[in-house]
């Protein structure tokens, strides 16, 4: 059985959110659309399902729109309008590919990978619409400051009104990567948008959602049948709904005491491993950071050759993010927080989750000071 | 257990395809973009379903695009240009909204939802860009004659080539319902995109693609980490395109001894019908219709009531269209066909699919005799 470290990419669906989706593929088949009972039926579950994610996050069903994942939320959130949009230079490649549609201005974070919410408020425009901050970065594992940058935007919005700008000036938040660890209720949060998706939280790929404040106008990128009230169009996910609502509802339960778990695994590993290399760099905000996450560079060492070492011992982890890892470019995010290539070239990224035990942080830290011992000789 | 004809409206996924898809859901649940070998393996599992799909239909694994479901893909297939765009009254909604967002003709059909070829030459303006015509009709399953269709644009295209106009000029088909019974084979079609959904072949809802051929430059509407050749971002839906692979597969492996069943299941069900009710309006065309089609109005009946009559006796039928089902509205098919209100609002359609068996079309006959003569006397 091999160890995996690599939770920020992929999580297995919980064999409970499984459960609860089964009956849906194939005897509650039914097309929710459709009018006899069982396909009523269809339709009430469907509808609980976004109801009980509703309750979660402090939304209203009817402010959530299912997509399929956090790359179509995103997209569906900078859809809605057109103009200055403001984000940051570490966000995930959605939010980032999303902005270039417009004009965009990439505010640039700490040495720790945050924001602080005044460089925020310096970029905004008159015609800034969006403002679209990531909950926590899903490389580093750095918590925004969120809710200082709500307070921000509502202080503009409030200015707006006087001097008679009509824009609106929407917060989005990419939450995908912080959903099980952070508070996701967005009157907390100060958010108008938040995505999140089910594919790392225990729940089926392919499943996410945008919330949307009534106040703010969506505009459909898929139109049709005039599903998710004609913001997204196409045949209801029944079992990939039902699998995010019973993923969330899992996650969220246990969230404080998975929080205070994972963070002491995560601090066993990094303290094991910083005490075999002290030359070893940690990126991301020590205190402001997902308990799942570490971040860690071995300067001088080949970050690919480090993963397929492990490989070789069963141990699964991540070089750079998910996204960069097969395409041999740098991360943006560790260029944007200024990590020098040669340490970002023997980083790896160590995130934890439900399985993570406390012999496999042990296991892991073994076999990794072990690989890295060995890499560090041969260049030697 | 209920005897469901609505076949055309959701389709149960085949025992076969979800076992298919069960080692992706918790044990092969990795990121196919990680580096190590259980991803790498992932992935492959993932190209080889693509490559099973694109061998099915004809084409190259790098021509298609998958997504989640037909709707997505109509939009894909859409948004590819801007310009002028061809499509028939008796589209799906998804294509219907989808023209509606350019400059568009809609071409109109006749009493048997067939469309003339010349119409549509006629409907060509030097602008057109794009003709979208459905392969089968979802309501009264009618097939058109795409292949002529085809070659009608691609003697335009070669005119354009001598007049030096460079807009260029495709054919796309939604063939999300013809899926299973026609031949899918896109050179022997003559398209240059098509629309599959596998949902409505036993396999996983929200699953669906677009083949496009080389030649059309589509535009991504999902923007982010860069998947699908660029085309349509978003961590790959592995479980669900490897569930589709195997849908198509099955579905195509007994498609013409299907058809062939289909056909004599639906002629036996539609005999005993029209001779119990001699003054029943069959629509669609006879000849050129899907085998498990069978659209008939009793006209003074209230569709609804035959709707609920049925249920009650554990028969499930549709009236209209799914999505126009639940909306009070009339379906914009039967009204493009020429069937008068009093007939249309009368009307069910019967679809048969897989677990239809001689005995339950009998079963059906009688008990949808029995419910219309009883709704017949209720109404004299």
């Amino acid at each position: 059985m091999s160890i995996y470290l690599d939770y920020a990419a992929a999580t297995p669906i919980d064999t409970k959110v499984l459960a609860a989706m089964q009956p849906y593929f194939s005897d509650m088949f039914y097309n929710p659309s459709s009018p006899y009972a069982p396909a009523v039926q269809v339709r009430r579950d469907y509808e609980a399902a976004k109801a009980t994610i509703a309750s979660i996050i402090g939304a209203k069903s009817g402010e959530l729109t299912m997509t399929a994942g956090a790359t179509e939320s995103i997209n569906l959130a900078f859809s809605s309008q057109e103009g200055h949009v403001v984000t940051t230079t570490i966000e995930h490649p959605a939010v980032l590919a999303a902005a270039r549609q417009y004009e965009h201005t990439l505010v640039a974070v700490d040495k720790h990978g945050r924001v602080d919410p005044d460089d925020i408020y310096k970029a905004l425009r008159p015609d800034t619409w969006l403002v679209s901050v990531g909950l926590a970065n899903s490389e580093i594992g750095t918590i925004q400051p969120l809710s200082k940058i709500a307070t921000i935007i509502e202080n503009v919005r409030a200015e707006r009104v006087v001097a008679g700008n009509k824009t609106p000036l929407y917060l989005h938040s990419d939450a995908s990567q912080g959903a099980g660890q952070l508070d996701l209720h967005v009157t907390r949060l100060g958010v108008d948008m938040l995505t999140l998706n089910a594919a790392k939280i225990y729940g089926p790929k392919q499943v996410g959602l945008l919330y949307a404040a009534r106040s703010v106008a969506l505009r459909p990128q898929i139109v049709g049948g005039g599903q998710e009230a004609g913001l997204r169009s196409g045949t209801e996910n029944v079992a990939g709904v039902i699998g995010m609502a019973r993923a969330l509802e899992i996650v969220d339960a246990r969230r404080q005491d998975e929080v205070q778990r994972l963070g002491n695994l995560r601090d066993v590993l990094q303290n094991k491993l910083v005490d075999a290399f002290p030359e070893a760099i940690l990126s991301g905000h020590q205190k402001h950071r997902l308990s799942s996450h570490l971040h860690i560079a071995f300067p001088g060492l080949d970050a690919e050759r480090l993963v397929f070492g492990l490989e070789a011992e069963d141990v699964l982890v991540a070089t750079g993010s998910a996204c960069a890892a097969n395409k041999g470019t740098r991360s943006h995010v560790l260029t944007a927080i200024g990590l020098d290539n040669v340490a970002a070239d023997g980083s790896l990224r160590l995130t934890l989750g439900k399985q993570t035990e406390e012999t496999t942080v042990e296991q892991a830290a073994r076999i990794i000071t072990a690989i890295v011992s060995k890499e560090k000789a041969r260049v030697a």
